[in-house]
């Protein structure tokens, strides 16, 4: 079932632990610094329940429908389905909610395509996810994930292993019921709008610091989880006219802050293992499932860019020059690479074990590269905008 | 029918009239400068000949079977078919026959999916396109092409349009049984070894220069037809080991002159019409398809550059040093871009009138953007190279 | 002499109209969006009247002191000790404050340095030029200027000519006493906190245009003239922990607006000239001492640069890995080549009538170029911050 | 002593042992590979040799005239002096002859500067330097220089170090005349016609290989002594309008070859000093002598690239399009800017021990780098050239 908008909000106020510095947000559909975004993300659960949409948003299985990200493709066409509602809800804010609900999503499903993994790695672990999968999509979760350690400690972590009071988040006991961790981990991008976040990591583990290997999956409000915002901009953006972007689309990055959680295991989806803890992603569909995504939002938000560049010459009069068309036209050239190398994934896309068929990996990866090297050409320092974790 | 190697050795005696600065060159099938890339045509025409691979470098018509770069697609599957044997072709000398008998065929064969558009201009040239195209495919023809006028005068030629005595190819007389052209044109790459020489115009013309904007074919041992060669970079070539590339690959450049030779009218596409004899190849699928090669036999050359960088890191024992992973990663991912972008072409294939279709035409066009970015950004100063007329 | 920072604050408060939107600022001095970058500029002129610092600040001439920019240099010396003169300047708010007051002091002592050429075209105006020079260094002015049309009606303008309503600031009256001016010009960066504001042309005016010509400079505060400020970025950064830049260094670029405004003849330096109304600049030392301040600023910027990038590099952990230390050592370059450009000016100075000196031009130029590949390069897109007008 | 071109040529019959593959060339200044670049060193000797340019070449040193590049600076006016020098030499040969003469002489002359560093290493090595500076500089000697172990196996050297057998120049035995030297070592430039090559490392070299460190000189023709040459270009190049750089300006690489060559003591300047036999030239004015004329070598080169592309835009008749116009303005920047930075290298001066003075270093490692970008971006991947050791 995809939910509504309204219901979009109403999940919002469940009581979530937000903080920008020392203040505790109290709703944060009605605080100055997340109302707008919370609107636009309610918006975009909105549109894509629109019945109207309900192809280009959905599909069926046993006779139920999910959200098309959810689909574990098994063709070329479940690919381009695919493909097209998440450009479809990408377009919907210009590529600007970069973690909009289908990012973490892929991720899962990418997971859910090949839980043997977990399974070998620790029995019933598979099936686990499993289960979470069936629940997030039925549920038309919105989950964010925070799966890098804070910086600033990420050097010792990584390349040396040595021992020290480590701030990042961990497991610090473990029982029949499950396991308690603390500590920090970051960035976990629309948290604050979230229903739930996935714990884990996308960079390397030395095995030394294995208790950092854990991966799991916790509703925003459970009790101990409180997430730290950095300055949101929405805050300064007083009107639309002169913020147009930081009015409606800060997601808001957040450091998220655990202390004394308890996961029971059925949450538990990776325990104790540091080299696997960042290789199921890639030895799964689930972080190529997960980038292909950021590539097709990238693809929204050049669009963007190209239309943007497009009004302001054109408001400047600027427009015929012809180093100016150049340019201009030299920009419409990286929208259509960017689309064209989105569309060259699902030609070539891949086979999997079990039937499942994933976009082109070298393609998906060579496009992260494309991104980095466009957005570094556009001037704007985006690395971290193009490439994904 | 696809012809033998042998057979395409013999069809180069022909009596062709070849300049090396003062030498007419006797036999291009013997002399030191031709000999070696013509053996590498040959190799091409043996190789796409073998019964083995017939699937792979031909399709059925009518009970004929032609080469598949003649291909009129009707659906994606025809793309990626054709696609494939321009690879096969590309790859058999790593990109670096760039005018490879395949690629003059994508531009009569895209002209030959609309030739209406030929006949609105000169009742009756729609038909000699048509059966140029059936005469070309059926004899497995080399065209070449040359379709830009002699450099240094082109600025005047193309911004003022001033009268002067021109040395650009044109028509200087015509009759009930055709044209008379004279004059000179570039840059018929490939012509010393092809079977016939397209002459046209890929660059705008004047109005007001209608007589150069006559649109034939001719057989290279037409009377009064020359090539002049640049300086043939094979010759230095002595040793193979020495000069791996120019020893088998140097196609060559030519200057084609004409004097006062005769075009009957049935070789003749398109006369005294300035505007549209660039407009021909663009308004049809001629310049997609024949732009389509040249990506997919950028995306071999890329293969090549990769390859040997690589190989030459571990030959020097730097391959494992993180820069020069960091540098040979990047490489593989250009690669794996080309690629990407090929296949989003086919992806995003686009529908024409009579049930045609074409490669995506915005992605081609980013892919050449892209080619002369890469080329740039590789150091080669390429751009010549990655972009086609 | 060269006044403290108390005097400076006192001269902001002269009630010159400065407004937000519809909101008009009282004082700047006190007024949140202005009163942080109001004390910067208090405090850089405290900073030059340190008697233990005049020797770096300040000459002598006739038994006066006046400050290095003002100074009409004759000698290798003279353009050493003038350089080090703003680089303290730029330093002291790392070169974040691009229209220090050294800036325009630098085109009005070009222009003093050949007055006869604005004598040339208007007999008495070379005279204006000179006495204004000496009253400015006389009392130490801070001028600011406005020397580029409104953007959005630039091209028909500079392009085509034609007759139309235009917002430009022109001369719509000229009398015994003086002209009188109405219309708008950009974009007076530094205007809210300046004494006087110059206005002319950098960007080229038709002929036909010639009433938009007029050069002349006025105070801030007369009556008619007012400045409308973009969104100041002050008012965002509350915390300076937060936002140490915006917090001090927000100069603020404004809208220059002139409501039926008397400018005396003796503040006239050209007027009814399109055409040298530009090359006044480029035809004295004017452009050039005026871009060498640019150039200098920007060395001090790219030392708050490097020195941020390293600082951060230390503060992750990641200063000792080969790909940052690499980078940072690139970063480290670019700080030495900007800082060598501007030695070079001087190395190669320039000779010019009457005794006097400047930098290599060409160099000077050279390095405006460099800076704006440089801003491309480090991914800022910040052409606008780097090239001067 | 200046000497002439004629003398120049006779040095260079002195049976020295140079080979093209298996072919052993006769006499470099006649054979068809080599005797045009013979003649342009000739001329080069020739040129500086001109009493009209005593001034501009050579210093007076206790009665005596010795060349520029030889020049021990003290003063800014010396560093002027010596780098006109350099660059009149430079411009000579368009900065296409990389290592003419006053290559090696900037390095041999910096060790000069310092030589106790030599005897705090082994005593009498100072002394030995010394003495081989006086003798070179007072027979015009041209050194070129082979300071890099053979590619290939530079990664185990440097990174493991492990034993291995080892076809990298090293001594092989020592005795009271001297020491017994055998490998190869690369890339002597010039070698071929030079006087005498310079033997040493200018990459790291790890302790345990300390017998590769040793660092000498010797007449090009000693016994044992053997040079190789890559392809040479010059052969190609049959007529000088097809190839006007290589006909004349192929100053050819080569691998050096020593079979059992005796080195006497007084030729030996370090021995048995990997970490040292690198760090001679960075702690002593050497390197920064040596790439201080790699520098201005580049700006001589840079003025032919920026002469070449605007008149082959006249030649195309393209000059006044506006877009070409503005890359040939981005040319001319260039060449401005590593002028500038040549000049700023010696505004900006450091003082040395003993009263000696260098061209700044920072500055000079930042045209380096500079070089490297610039040549990358002028898409020539001509790092090799840009960058020296």
């Amino acid at each position: 079932m995809l939910i509504s908008g309204k219901e979009k909000l109403e999940r919002m106020r469940d009581g979530r632990a937000i903080y920008i510095g020392a203040e505790r947000v109290d709703d944060v559909t009605r605080h100055p610094a997340f109302r707008n975004a919370a609107g636009t993300i309610a918006d975009l659960y909105e549109f894509k329940a629109d019945p109207d949409r309900r192809d280009l948003f959905s599909f069926e299985e046993n006779g139920e429908r999910y959200g098309l990200p959810w689909l574990r493709c098994r063709t070329r066409e479940d690919l381009v389905r695919r493909m097209r509602a998440m450009k479809a809800i990408a377009d919907a804010t210009y590529g600007l909610i970069g973690r909009s609900p289908d990012h973490v999503a892929g991720l899962i499903t990418g997971l859910a395509m090949k839980p043997a993994l977990l399974d070998a790695l620790t029995p019933g672990f598979g099936g686990n996810l499993t289960r979470y999968y069936e629940h997030a999509r039925k549920n038309d979760l919105y989950v964010s994930f925070a799966v890098t350690p804070p910086a600033g400690i990420r050097s010792r972590e990584i390349f040396t292993g040595e021992a020290r009071d480590d701030p990042t988040l961990q497991v610090i006991a473990e029982g029949d019921d499950g396991v308690t961790i603390s500590g920090m981990k970051m960035l976990a991008t629309g948290a604050v709008f979230a229903d739930e976040v996935w714990i884990g990591n996308l960079t390397p583990i030395d095995d030394k610091r294995a208790s950092e290997s854990i991966t799991c999956a916790l509703p925003v409000n459970t009790a101990g989880v409180s997430f730290w915002a950095r300055e949101p901009y929405a805050r300064h953006a007083r009107h639309e006219a002169d913020y147009p972007l930081s009015f409606r689309f800060d997601e808001t990055d957040t450091v998220l802050v655990c202390d004394v959680v308890k996961v029971p295991w059925e949450r538990v989806f990776l325990h104790n293992n540091g080299a696997m803890s960042r290789r199921i992603y890639i030895e799964t569909p689930a972080n190529c499932y997960q980038n292909h995504q950021s590539n097709v939002r990238f693809w929204a938000k050049m669009a963007l860019i190209v239309g943007l560049a497009s009004r302001m010459c054109q408001a400047n009069g600027v427009d015929r020059i012809p180093a100016v068309r150049d340019t201009l036209g030299r920009l419409a050239a990286l929208e259509a690479t960017i689309g064209g190398l989105v569309n060259g994934q699902i030609e070539a896309y891949e086979q999997w074990p079990d039937g499942y068929a994933t976009p082109n990996r070298r393609i998906m990866y060579a496009t992260l590269n494309w991104c980095q090297c466009a957005a570094h050409a556009r001037g704007r320092g985006a690395a971290a905008d193009a490439g994904e974790h």
